[in-house]
């Protein structure tokens, strides 16, 4: 029979765990992990920290039967390592904190363990710490530390009037491979793997950042426009988005007619995509584009950055003034009443393709 | 009719309280708080970074209804502060992630932050970051960061053969008080008060720190044996305590009568008390006393570490072999079974008082 979390009791299953961490991961020289009040870190010289820090609960944000326990781990630590690459900075280690339901298997919190690591080992980054109580349902609360050189951090708030705005990937995907999954349309794979193995750019993220040339930049996990938006409102400027230019594939506009929902919508709203969202100096935006691209990343300019506030979509030389919010835990039925307004809109006008 | 967070929203309330925390805490300066994908610090040279993440759940951890919003966010607050100051350390900021209740109300939110930060001030650490998700239950999860002086940090592993074992404060009054509260027993005001305003001794210990005197030191939020267990094992020793020389109020003895409860067996088990329980040579043990007597802090000589593995309790030169566990949040039933059976062979052997 599988060993499960009661089976084994808080203090068995933190040891279980550091044992398994233990030959798994390095920790560097000094440094205390798992197994004290605190662990210990030495922060390199030089550097500023960066600290972030994102939940995963079960049904709220995933559903646990479309995913193995790894997959879910990843998730977790894609998003919070996600967050560090938008500041252009390296991950530097990260706390745990696990609510688990009482039968939870043993080899299910391994599971989502090496998802934790999958994702933490190419940047040497160990888990140094957590907590694990019971709960109702299973959630993953993950702090993340990361590095940066000292005054360097990308902020939110560095957008400037006349900036390209540039977006890797394509937003979107995840949110129709969730649609997709949930209606039993297996047959699109790349949009139901980009929902269940969702990938950071925190790599591609510090190339840019090493060639010096952003001046905002964050990860769209608020959904395209909502984060747009934070951008805008904390370098106090506007954006025009160019809606002709958001990055589709073909399988998106596919999928998007098979279930009859608006591709412009999903690509701008919330999307587990995790990919970012940077804006520059247009004499920079090859440079750019040339960085992604030899890392093997779809990358679009978008729109421009302008000094009047609010956000304007523009197609066909048409405007709307669109307020959509992103993901909002608590706010979803007024997100959902903007965008049925913005719906009733554009088929009035016609001004989305 | 007051604000609840689902009328708010996510980003308003996020909002709301960044601007409440704006004006009530000092951020240093370069650091970047709350609105970016992650808080940017700039850690002191020569220090070491400690951080612990601990959390408190609804029913599990604490009934709402008998605590003010406030006492609730101290209590999140202590829980950590503790962790860090039983390192030695000194909290240096932190960030929180919180489920919230779709029916909360805003100024509830707004007394949970004015506990945290009543907690955080005296140490100018602010809160730099966090998250927030609608739950089922309110849900606080805290990650801590502390700095200590390179290299210095006191960890559960340095006792030694000899180490007299000192206690702060009076174990078990917390769980007393919560035995009082549940029961109706309104009159035990200190037992009462010290379960629902438990107070760190991150100070007391940074005293203790800076005297170079300690070993090892443990905060005891898993009881005090259960705590004193981790020290052995991490120690590689074993540890004698002197039952008839744990501290005890007349408060803890007339409600222990009262309730009909053993006593020792409450200061030795789990109680949310927080006090820090600590091994140094027996010839300073004058200092540490004089220290924390001058800080106002009640201080008891429990015991002495010893070569051999296992925690012996002795009382009138018999001693017993106790195996008890602390606070095990899944393997509740196994840890009352051996309280039982310890309770069975203390009666047979009468060698408790």
């Amino acid at each position: 029979m599988r060993e499960t979390v009661n089976q084994l009791g808080e203090f068995g299953l933190i040891h279980r765990i550091r044992e398994w961490l233990g030959s798994r991961q390095k920790v560097p020289k000094g440094t205390v992990g798992i197994g004290d009040d605190a662990a210990v870190l030495i922060p390199p010289e030089g550097y500023d920290l960066l600290i972030t820090t994102d939940s995963m609960i079960e049904e709220r944000h995933f559903l646990r039967e479309a995913f193995l326990p790894k997959e879910v781990g990843r998730r977790a630590m894609v998003q919070n390592i996600s967050d560090v690459g938008a500041m252009g900075g390296i991950p530097y280690s990260a706390t745990i904190s696990l609510c688990l339901p009482e039968g939870f298997f043993i080899e299910d919190v391994i599971g989502l363990y090496e998802g934790f690591l999958e994702e933490l080992l190419p940047f040497e980054a160990p888990i140094v710490g957590g907590n694990i109580t019971a709960g109702a349902t299973l959630e993953i609360h993950i702090t993340m530390l990361g590095i940066v050189e000292r005054g360097k951090a990308i902020r939110r708030s560095g957008a400037k009037d006349g900036d390209a705005i540039l977006v890797t990937g394509f937003p979107g995907q995840a949110a129709l491979g969730l649609t997709l999954l949930k209606n039993g349309y297996f047959q699109y794979k790349g949009l139901i793997d980009a929902y269940l193995r969702p990938k950071h750019r925190a790599i591609e993220a510090r190339k840019l950042f090493e060639a010096d040339i952003l001046h905002a930049m964050i990860d769209i996990s608020d959904g395209l426009l909502g984060d747009l938006r934070h951008i805008c409102e904390e370098s106090k400027v506007g954006a025009m988005v160019m809606v002709d230019r958001l990055p589709r594939t073909e399988e998106m506009l596919k999928a998007s007619r098979e279930l009859r929902v608006d591709l412009y919508k999903t690509i701008l709203g919330p999307s587990d995509d995790y990919e970012i969202l940077f804006t520059l100096d247009k004499k920079d935006v090859d440079v750019a584009k040339n960085i992604l691209r030899e890392e093997g990343l779809n990358v679009s300019t978008i729109g421009e950055i302008t000094a009047r506030e609010g956000i304007v979509l523009r197609s066909d030389k048409k405007e709307l003034y669109w307020e959509m919010k992103g993901w909002d835990h608590f706010n979803t039925r007024a997100m959902l009443i903007k965008t049925t307004s913005v719906q009733a809109s554009k088929k009035e006008k016609s001004s989305l393709p």
